[in-house]
């Protein structure tokens, strides 16, 4: 099989699994923000559905893999954060909140999401933005709840149901169901995509998957 | 000041102090081989002097950071190695060691360089150069310090002195007080670069590396 067909073989194999490209993310990692305002873009060029699901550093990483928190450990941590602000200055992202401040609990902007997911779908994307922004580029506190629901209502979402149902037993059982779900597909980080069963890690792999995405693989 | 006037003086600033560009690898480092194989041309198109230094990975990762082996670690493990056999297929480099295979000792080979740089600082380079061909393309057995004598000679170093130096307790000593000074410079991993004070960690990070030394940092 000469070169150009094995890639068209190649190219119709991936197509049937690879119009979705599946975005991991916790609202913590600042480069899992960052991913947040390009992965919307990048997924519509290649004619992808993009599926943002959200996950939980602080279970992939340090319960299952081990490690300490990552802006804990030595050598490593101030590196990330670093990077972090440079990131940010390189794009002209203005942060409320420095990468390299002691995280908040995720939990509840994670419940409210995948509370969302499952009985508001259209909402949970324009809500993850929002509670995007509000930690990073706010510097809002978004492990309160009020918070929470504070964004949840700039979302447009104002029904009591609604309110009631993001922190809701419901919404603990859906994260962490949305998060053993992302550790059987080995999401160890945040962002993360899979195209096909094709895993890349990092906002920085952005430019690398999207040359796997034009060319088909390889 | 405004925005030219403190851009010119950053670069005048740094200039001093980036006209080198410190590259750290270990010899098992798949990812480090890469970079190997793109530092120099990097480091000559912006000026600077490209220094290699040879790091430990098993030293930084596993005592100081108290992290697992890499390839052990769950989940990142085999994405690490997935990620290096997508790197060599893109980049048409046709490994003949697997990157997740289990590593070997990589000191009889750092020894060897650190003692080099120290007395024979013109043929590092290529020995370092060679020492990875003969891992990664040659797939051999680097450890074995008769291996590490036969990269020598290949390099041209047939000195008596020179073959019993490089496994030398001295050798020893250097490679330990160079594995501290790369600590003491926060280098975590391997590839990283410090170009100024400005680290960079990863080979997909040599893009940004790029962009930093053509605009002086931003």
């Amino acid at each position: 099989m000469n070169k150009d067909v094995a890639a068209t073989v190649r190219n119709a194999g991936a197509g049937g699994a690879a119009r979705e490209l599946d975005f991991y993310f916790d609202f913590i990692s600042p480069f899992g923000f960052f991913a947040s305002l390009r992965v919307d873009d990048l997924a519509a060029k290649y004619g992808l559905k993009a599926n943002w699901h959200s996950m939980l550093i602080g279970v992939s990483v340090v319960k299952v893999m081990g490690m300490k928190p990552l802006l804990e450990m030595p050598l490593k941590g101030p590196y990330i954060a670093l990077d972090a602000r440079r990131y940010a200055r390189r794009h002209g992202i203005v942060l409320a909140r420095d990468p390299g401040a002691t995280p908040v609990d995720p939990r509840p902007a994670g419940r409210a999401f995948n509370w969302l997911l499952e009985h508001r779908a259209e909402s949970a994307r324009p809500f993850a933005q929002r509670m995007f922004a509000a930690y990073w580029l706010q510097g809002r506190d978004i492990s309160n709840q009020a918070v929470v629901n504070e964004v949840a209502r700039d979302t447009g979402l104002n029904e009591a149901e609604v309110l009631e149902g993001i922190s809701s037993e419901e919404a603990g059982r859906l994260l962490r169901a949305n998060v053993e779900s992302s550790l059987a597909r080995a999401v160890f980080g945040s962002p993360f995509f899979i195209v096909g069963d094709e895993p890349f890690f990092g906002v920085e792999k952005m430019e690398l998957l999207e040359e796997w995405l034009a060319q088909g693989g390889w």
